[in-house]
C-alpha cells in the first residue's frame, strides 16, 4: 500500500497559506492551489455566514447592480455652483467624507485657500485661514450635494459645474470643470496663475461649453465611456480617449458659436491639451449611477468611496447615509521628476466614483499603456481587472474589455466579499503634494483601508438583522 | 535499463507534424513542439541556404531595419495630383502592381470609370469604359508615382492629395483624402453622391484643409502613429483613435481660418464623422519609410506590398522596381448586412503599405477591438501580431504594443523568412463588393498568395549571387 502510494502520482492541494506551497515547488511538486484567507475581522464570521446563506441579500443586492448599470446619464449643460448645488457663500465644498479643518490635510487646505481667494479677490491666504478655523468659513462633502470632485474636490458659490442628468431617474449630478495637471486648484495649488485659469474658466469657457452643449442634443456620456474602454481609456487616471471623443463631439457645434474665433480655438486648445477633461464628465455619470443604487434595504453594495486626503470613507446601499472611514494610505506609483515618497499626501478626491461603478482600476485591463502613468508592467493592468471580480457581484453590460474578449467590467463591490476575501478594491489616482500649493507630484495605486468595510459590515449587520434572520 | 527508461520521466520533443502532437496529447503526453515547416518552394533550399550563412545579407537587412524605421514624415499641405504627381489628364493611378484594362476587377472599373465622370462630367460610364479599353485612357500603379491609394486607390487629375515630407530623406510621397466608407469611390461605387462628395472634397475640404495645415508647424504623424497604437488602433483598419489625435491637433488652427464657420464645421463633421479619415495620412507616410529601404543591395526585406483586385504584388529591396505577383485571395470577415462571399471581390489596395512598416495585421496586439470589424476573437489580435516576429528582421523603435509590455512591433518583413517558415505577413482589410458601383461589402482578414514572395526569392538568387558568394 505505500509502495502504491508512491508509485502512483501524488496530488497536493493546499489552501491559502503561502510558505506551504512555496516549499512543495522548491521540492519539485506543483500544488494545486485554493485561494484562501481569513476574513477580515474575525468577529464579522457571524454576520458574513448570514450574508452568504440569504437569499434576501442576494436579491437586494442584484437590484443594486441593475441600478448602477441602468443609469444612462447625459450633459445638459453648465451652472454656478451658487444655482446647480445650491451653495451659499462662505461654504465650501471638498472631496471625501466630512472632516473638520483642523484635520485637513495639506492640499485640500491649499485648494479651500484658493477658492476663498478666487470668490474675494481682497482675501489673503492667512486671512481665508484664520476664517476656516474660526468657522465663519464652513466646509461640507460634495457627496452631500449631489455632486463629487477630483482630489481637493473644492467647489465654492461662484464656480461654474457640469449639470448631468440621468434619463432614467431624473436625478442629476454635479462637476467643476478640469483645469489640468500640475499647478492647479484642484492638487492644492493656489498661486495667481491657478486662480486666473479659474476665472478664465468661469468667465470665457463655461459660457462658451454651455452654448456649445445647448446647440446640439444632449451629450450622452455613457457611450463615451464604454467607447473610450475600447481606445485605452480606464476613465479614471486615462481619459485621452474620452476627451478625444468630447471633443468630436462637441467641435462642430463649437465652431458656429457667434463669439470671437479666438476664444472659440482658445477652448478648443485648453480641452486638447487636457486629456483629463473628461474626468470630471465620467465622475458625475457615476455619481448619477451610484445614486440609483443607494438605499436598497438589505445591500451590501457599495454605492460611495470618497477620500478627503485624510480619511477614506464609503457608504454601502443598505446602511443610508452613514459614512464609515479609515485612515488614507500614500499611493505609490511614479512621481514627476524633483519629487519623493515623503512629498505625497495620503490618497485624495472622490474620483474612487469611477472604481464604485466598475471603471478606473476596475477596468485597468482596458488600459494597459496606463502603467506609464502610475508604474508597473503592463500584466499588472490585466491582473487587476480579474483580481476585482472576486469582490463584485456582476459585469458591466456596457463597459466591455477588449483583451478579456469584451467581457465586462467588474461592477458592483460588495463589502461582504471584501471582508471574506480580504480583497479590498483596486484604486489608481493622482498624487498630491502633502504641502498645501504644491500641486501634483504624480500618480501611482492605492488600496483603501479594510476599517471601512469592517466597520460598515458591523453597522450593516445591526441596520439588517431583519434581513440576515428572515430566510 | 529498459526499467530506469520508464521510470524516469519520458520528454518527447516533436517537429513540425501536427498529427504526432495530436496523437501523443491523446495518450496523455503533451510533446515539446519544435516549429519547423517544409519550406515554400524546394526549389528555393540552396538560396535560403545561403541566405542564412551570408553575414553580408544580415547585414544589408539590417541597413533596411534602420531606414525603414528611421523615417520622420510630416505633412505638409494638399496640392492637385496634377502637381503633385504630376499627372496629366487621361492618366489614372491605381492600387497596386501594373495590371491591363482587361484584367481589372469589377471595384477598380468601377473606380476608374468615377474618376472619369469626375474630370469630365459630360462623360457617360459607357464612353469612359470604351475610353479605357481603346488604350485613350491609360492606367498606372500610384505606386510608380511616389504615391499611395487604399482599396482601389484611383487617382485623376484635378484630385486633392496630402503631400507628405520625410525630414530624414527629404523624400515625398502623396494620397488623396479619405472620402468615409460604404459608397464610395475607392471601394467601386461611382453614383452621382459619390461624384458630389469628391467635388465637395476638391473645393470645400481640401482648400480650408490646406490653409489648417500651413496655419500651423507641419504635422508630424509618427507621433500620432504611436499614440494611436496606445489607444487601439492598428493604423490599417481602425483608425479612430488616429482620426481623434488628428483633429484634436489641427482643430484650434482650423476653428480661426476667415472662412464661413458653416463650412469650417462641415469639414470638421467630415472629418469627425469617418474614423478611416486617418489612414490616408498614415499610408503616405509608411511609403516614405518604405521607399527608404529600397534599392539595398542584397537585402530580402519587402518594401512594397500592394493589391490591384487581380493581383497582390511585393517589390524587395535588393530587386529594383520588379513586381512579383500571384492571385489576390478573397478577405474572409465579417460582411454588411445583405452580402454573403459570394460578392467579395479579391483583395484590393495599397493600404498593405502598413503591414509592410510594422502596423497594421502587424500591429493587431494594439487593436482587440478590431476583431468587432474583421471578425474573430481578441484573441486572434494578439496571435496574429506574436506570429508575426517569426518573419520580420526587428522591432519598431516608435510603435510600441501595450498589451506586450510596450515591445516593439515586427517590422522589416524578411522574404526569406516567409519562405523559410511558410508564413505569409497577416494582412487586415476592408471587402468590395466585386461589381463595379457596389461599393464596401465588409471587412476582413486576407494572407497573400506565397507566390510573390517564391518568384523574389528566385529573382533575388540571380540578382544577388555575388551576395551570396562574396563570404
Amino acid at each position: 500500500m505505500p509502495n502504491n502510494l508512491v508509485s502512483s502520482e501524488l496530488r497536493i492541494v493546499t489552501a491559502g497559506i503561502g510558505p506551504i506551497d512555496d516549499a512543495l515547488i522548491n521540492q519539485s511538486s506543483i500544488p494545486t492551489t485554493i485561494q484562501w484567507r481569513l476574513p477580515s475581522d474575525p468577529s464579522l464570521a457571524p454576520i458574513l455566514s448570514s450574508i452568504a446563506l440569504s437569499d434576501a441579500v442576494t436579491k437586494a443586492n442584484e437590484k443594486a447592480l441593475t441600478c448602477l448599470t441602468s443609469a444612462r446619464p447625459h450633459l445638459i449643460g453648465i451652472d454656478t455652483a451658487a444655482n446647480a448645488v445650491d451653495l451659499e457663500k462662505g461654504t465650501f465644498l471638498h472631496a471625501g467624507p466630512p472632516i473638520e479643518w483642523e484635520r485637513t490635510s495639506g492640499p485640500l487646505r491649499g485648494a479651500l485657500i484658493g477658492a476663498a481667494l478666487l470668490e474675494n479677490s481682497d482675501e489673503t491666504p492667512e486671512g481665508a485661514i484664520r476664517l476656516f478655523e474660526n468657522g465663519k468659513f464652513k466646509i461640507e462633502p460634495c457627496h452631500h450635494r449631489g455632486a463629487v470632485g477630483p482630489m481637493a474636490g473644492v467647489v465654492s458659490h461662484s464656480m461654474p459645474m457640469f449639470v448631468i442628468e440621468d434619463s432614467i431617474t431624473g436625478r442629476r449630478a454635479y462637476c467643476t470643470l478640469n483645469e489640468g495637471l500640475g499647478k492647479v486648484l484642484r492638487f492644492g495649488a493656489y498661486s495667481k496663475e491657478v486662480i486666473d485659469r479659474l476665472k478664465w474658466i468661469e468667465k470665457v469657457l463655461a459660457p462658451i461649453m454651455h452654448e456649445t452643449i445647448n446647440a446640439g442634443d444632449p451629450i450622452e456620456l455613457y457611450p463615451i465611456v464604454s467607447e473610450a474602454l475600447q481606445m485605452g481609456d480606464e476613465c479614471h487616471n486615462r481619459n485621452r480617449a474620452g476627451t478625444s471623443l468630447f471633443i468630436r463631439a462637441i467641435g462642430s457645434n463649437l465652431i458656429q458659436l457667434k463669439r470671437p474665433s479666438s476664444d472659440l480655438a482658445a477652448c478648443f486648445s485648453f480641452i486638447t491639451s487636457n486629456d483629463h477633461f473628461f474626468l470630471n464628465l465620467m465622475m458625475p455619470a457615476g455619481k448619477l449611477a451610484a445614486d440609483s443604487a443607494r438605499d436598497i434595504p438589505g445591500s451590501t453594495i457599495v454605492v460611495a468611496m470618497a477620500r478627503n486626503g485624510t480619511d477614506f470613507g464609503i457608504r454601502l446601499s443598505g446602511t443610508g447615509d452613514e459614512w464609515f472611514t479609515g485612515p488614507c494610505a500614500v499611493p505609490k506609483g511614479l512621481l514627476f521628476p524633483g519629487y519623493g515618497p515623503e512629498d505625497a499626501n495620503p490618497d485624495l478626491g472622490d474620483s474612487t466614483i469611477a472604481e464604485t461603478v466598475g471603471v478606473g482600476g476596475f477596468a485597468m485591463a482596458a488600459a494597459p499603456a496606463i502603467v506609464k502613468f502610475v508604474g508597473g508592467t503592463s500584466d499588472l493592468a490585466l491582473t487587476s481587472t480579474q483580481a476585482m471580480y472576486d469582490i463584485t457581484v456582476g459585469e458591466h453590460p456596457l463597459f466591455r474589455l477588449p483583451s478579456l474578449n469584451f467581457r465586462g467590467t467588474p461592477v458592483g463591490i460588495d463589502a461582504a466579499l471584501v471582508c471574506r476575501t480580504c480583497q479590498v478594491p483596486f484604486v489608481n489616482t493622482g498624487i498630491a503634494g502633502k504641502q498645501a500649493g504644491v500641486g501634483q507630484i504624480g500618480a501611482g495605486l492605492v488600496e483603501p483601508p479594510i476599517k471601512c468595510f469592517n466597520d460598515g459590515l458591523k453597522r450593516y449587520g445591526e441596520v439588517s438583522k431583519v434581513w440576515l434572520t428572515s430566510q
